[in-house]
């Protein structure tokens, strides 16, 4: 078991710091501190919601840890400046260095050498396979069922929901795997491939390979990136659905992001989000959004009730918070779902 | 000038030959002919229905050139294997390498050695710009008209009819600017991004980066590429209309694609296609498809003016063989587009 510093340096926001909230919430018995200046000697819990006492600190030094990771995830994904001496001071101690920025570092001249001369390690997860091909536009002729979580905007819970269904269908008795296509889905799951780093005409061979290597299981649980209505990330969004062919997807919601995160543009009312995504999912397979996973954080329990009620009648899907209420409703809805699709099929229609 | 010679070995087929007819279409007067020994002796006009009296060869001897093209465009994009015999007699011979396939031949550890001992040069179209960054969501902002060639498939004519747009609308007295998103566009035209090589979190930027290099036109034509539809590249058509957010879209039609081109799917009707295109393209600004380019070489004159009709009974929509029959009624098309929603928002709506 590792021991890490999740550096999040003047960025220890949920929004950015994602990187760093999703190991605390799934990795956190391996996270030893959390590298902020600006927030040492607070808590995780107190500044990211996540992570209970795991403490914020200003300095390595004196940290029993082996792997300083880059806990965040910036629009375009480049390093920031001020990290490299931090980056630096950790190769001087012998520390592995975890990334999954655009940037590679194993390939920063200034990196590379310290690492080798003090024993260390630079790995780059979003860095995809070298062998990736085109799709053969298999995944949709798989027996396993795909469910895909997606969502209006970039960092609405599609990660974190697929991770709590996965246990949530194990807990129930199903074989199930979490798919990870981002950098911090893998570094949480230790497989799956950084679909927004593969050049783009391999983006659906990418999302297919993850899900014909999983075709025993009973049920495959895709991560989704980005959103169809970003004008930044759709192509990736597009792409990662074709390849993965999913029968279900669950949508997550934000309900605070008026606009699309990283731009200015207005933010299309869900239900029409939901149209979308079904028209361009069924031009694979037949495919429905079968629940609304929502993150209701920014509101109080009551508000947070009346949202998820609102959701139920205005779309008349199930709707849940994962983290704050459970992933049980979500489960009953993919549940039905197939099973209204295998009864469809050996009927013949 | 240079003076090049295509290489289809194997593959002189219009749908994988497509850098070759775009070549002799457009830079015919710089081809001396096409390699492919299953075709030598015959002419480019009867075997690839372009290209006139220009020789098909089996052998580089005795022909005065200079540069060696890699005429095709496979799903996949790789070198056949085939083929490095007659690149490294090329090399040999001083040759030049122009290449669009994403296996990148500067690379090759073979080929690399050959061209530096020979004076020859290896050029890989496809390998995109390395500064490339994501989207900032500010080509729908541009003052320049922007035309965006799509399709229903691969291969139906999306690069031609911008090709053909450009150079109508320049004799109408506008500026306009072709601008190229994959490798034969960027052959013919000398600038460009191959946008299905550039990784897919930078495709949306990449389209983004070419409207705003010619913002000062009065029209661009940007090149689409795959489709909406399509299994295997949905994702870069998705990234490239979002980044580029057109005005006006032309789609591109070809009457004999019954299954969508690399895959057994059924091809959806035209009429649903445009449907998806709309709503996709108006998440980013007001968007239309504004008329229909039909490919009917695959019928006679009777049957091509028939189904023009039809096409514009069903859609309501002019339609032209930019080929057969010139590209005027589609230039009518995107002209009255830019007139109408000038019109709207002068008069605030």
């Amino acid at each position: 078991m590792s021991r890490m510093i999740l550096l999040t340096e003047g960025m220890s926001n949920p929004a950015e710091a994602k990187t760093a909230t999703g190991l605390l919430r799934y990795r956190g018995e391996e996270v030893a501190a959390v590298y902020d200046s600006a927030c040492a000697g607070r808590t995780a819990g107190e500044v990211l919601g996540v992570g209970g006492a795991i403490p914020f600190v200003d300095s390595l030094d004196g940290i029993e840890a082996d792997t300083l990771v880059m806990g965040i995830a910036t629009a375009g994904g480049e390093l920031p400046g001020s990290w490299r001496a931090i980056i630096r001071d950790a190769l001087r101690g012998g520390m592995k260095i975890l990334n999954g920025l655009h940037t590679f570092i194993a390939d920063d001249p200034e990196f590379a050498p310290l690492a080798a001369e003090h024993g260390g390690e630079l790995i780059d997860v979003r860095r995809p396979p070298a062998d990736l091909v085109v799709s053969s536009n298999e995944a949709r002729n798989t027996a396993c069922f795909r469910v895909h979580t997606v969502g209006h905007d970039c960092g609405v819970g599609k990660m974190l929901t697929a991770l709590e269904l996965m246990a949530a269908l194990r807990e129930r008795g199903h074989t199930a795997e979490f798919l990870a296509t981002g950098q911090t889905g893998i570094m949480i799951s230790g497989g799956g491939i950084p679909i927004d780093a593969v050049v783009s005409d391999f983006v659906a061979g990418a999302a297919e390979q993850l899900v014909l290597e999983n075709r025993d299981k009973d049920f495959v649980l895709i991560e989704g990136q980005g959103s169809l209505v970003h004008p930044l990330y759709s192509g990736v969004t597009l792409g990662l659905l074709h390849g993965c062919a999913p029968q279900a997807m669950v949508m997550g919601f934000d309900p605070t992001r008026t606009t699309i995160r990283h731009s200015e543009q207005a933010m299309p009312p869900l239900k029409k989000v939901i149209e979308l995504y079904e028209s361009m999912a069924n031009v694979m397979c037949p495919s429905r959004v079968v629940a609304v996973a929502a993150n209701t954080s920014s509101l109080d329990e009551a508000a947070a009730q009346k949202l998820l009620a609102a959701l139920r009648d205005n779309l008349g899907l199930p709707a849940a918070d994962v983290v704050r209420f459970g992933c049980e409703p979500i489960v009953d809805a993919v549940l039905e779902e197939r099973l209204r699709l295998s009864e469809g099929s050996s009927q013949g229609g």
